[in-house]
């Protein structure tokens, strides 16, 4: 008897990325052995068509996308990226050469990044591409960083350069130029900020992907603080930078950055920027935490505060 | 500085369901401290709007099948829950009351099978409601029961009464009548068999997702084994045999059953009727596997066997 197309698609585009556990994807669930003396760390996303990629984006792309926001995420609690699970809702009429291509990223940021594809579903859809991430990782008992924990005193640091991933969808959606591609490839293939060491370093920590703003206004609601950014101190690409500044309100308060935003004591700078120079990513320290109801104050060289009308990226 | 209405509606419906390491679903990733000396077991299914369940299904039992497909697929490994990441994709235009029925079916249901949300992610999407669930539960070490693994001369067994799903969606799209209302509810509501215990006595099981030939088919390649299904054992509903002779093809090849599927050794047969006993669900052997190329053979009465033109439920 033979097998099912649902199968075969299965053993040709995603058995090759099977690891440890996955039991080849041929059984209903997987096994996984947690490492001994460690806390695991979990979080999912989801990516739809339309919404977190453009339908017509390069399949490994997309791919790619998906392993790393979910990878930014453990990134952001200094934990190990160690396996993942995934569900894929396509339309019947996706090429094979869809999946083919989905499936070479992931192969290609699996090697990257040391991880494994652990189990998941594949089903049918009526509407747009639907995929969701599970990631698993895990950390010292205790050893990972949460949005609480900053405390007044602490400055406020970012990882790489703010703001490229929200100029990046305006040029796929054609309202900005990208001569070099550098914007559009930044939107399209985030940077997860993968085995930065945190712990013992950072007091808070989370990945910005709804723009620096209101993932910095998370910071201050889990820490109960309010935070001041000295807006000319945020670090802009080239790039960004040559957007000019009608373009500063999208940097930031844009999405798609999966930049690493973290509350770190003063006397931490010097150990962040000896673990960032580790990994090959630059940390730039852009404000600080300080006493009073949870807000995020823009603070311009000038000494005036920069009003915004729009906080950030929400989905309702 | 108030919250998006994203996180509004997390804080409304879907915290009330996290529990322990999810940090009340504020932070980027959840904690999970692995049951000392287990195996973790996990499983992810995905449920589009149009596919698995029509889009003006009760929201409740939307949540809770989601749910319960995936206590099913740990169910059939023998494992016990402990808690799952959910991933919910949904049209801007969906009324809250919508995310409180599913919130609503989801905590009766962790109240049930005692299982807690430990983190996931809400988007919007253009299309159909898309959802997906990864599930981590627990063994014994290396005391999963598999696909693989049963042995020419086991019994084949299942729990409760096939087909009467694959009924029930025939009722749901008005093909069949179901004056009791009975196979609407078993396509709606799968009944996981949580809690069975399978190690020490099912040489290999599954669950019935696809249609019971189509799964036995799955033991039967993972196992290397031909199999011969008695065709009058198999248990049916007294509302699938009101149906009639018609729909006994589709009670053997239709989805949705979310049974277990169990190799068993006649010698072993006492042994897992008490253990059904104890859950005080019906077993029922309704074949046996033997040696030969994996292929399933349905045996009438009559001494004939029953040709399928249609081997159970694909996506692709």
């Amino acid at each position: 008897m033979g097998l099912p197309a649902e199968f075969s698609l299965i053993a040709r585009h995603f058995k090759p990325l099977a690891g440890p556990g996955s039991l080849d994807l041929r059984d209903d669930a997987a096994l996984l052995d947690p490492p001994a003396g460690r806390q695991l760390v979990l979080t999912a996303d989801a990516m739809v068509a339309g919404v977190h990629f453009l339908p017509d984006d390069p399949p490994d792309l997309i791919g790619r996308k998906l392993l790393r926001v979910n990878l930014s995420d453990l990134a952001a609690k200094g934990a190990v990226p160690l396996s993942y699970l995934m569900t894929v809702s396509t339309p019947k009429d996706t090429p094979d050469a869809w999946f083919a291509g989905f499936a070479a990223g992931l192969a290609q940021d699996q090697a990257t990044y040391g991880v494994t594809l652990l189990g998941g579903d594949t089903t049918s859809t009526p509407g747009p591409i639907s995929l969701s991430l599970t990631i698993i990782g895990h950390v010292a008992p205790g050893a990972a960083v949460h949005r609480f924990g900053a405390r007044a005193g602490d400055d406020i640091w970012v990882t790489g350069t703010i703001g490229d991933g929200a100029l990046g969808l305006a040029v796929a959606l054609g309202r900005l130029s990208d001569p070099t591609g550098f914007l559009l490839n930044r939107y399209r293939l985030p940077q997860p900020r993968v085995g930065l060491q945190l712990a013992g370093i950072a007091t808070a920590g989370m990945d910005v992907s709804d723009g620096l703003v209101q993932d910095l206004g998370h910071l201050c609601r889990a820490s109960g603080l309010a935070a001041e950014i000295e807006v000319e101190a945020v670090p802009l690409s080239d790039a960004a930078r040559q957007a000019g500044p009608d373009w500063l309100t999208t940097c930031l308060t844009g999405g798609d950055d999966y930049e690493l935003l973290l509350g770190v004591p003063p006397d931490r700078a010097a150990a962040l920027q000896q673990a960032a120079s580790r990994i090959g990513v630059a940390v730039t320290r852009v404000g600080h935490f300080h006493s009073g109801p949870p807000e995020v104050m823009l603070r311009q060289a000038s000494g005036e505060s920069l009003a915004l009308t729009k906080g950030g990226w929400s989905h309702f």
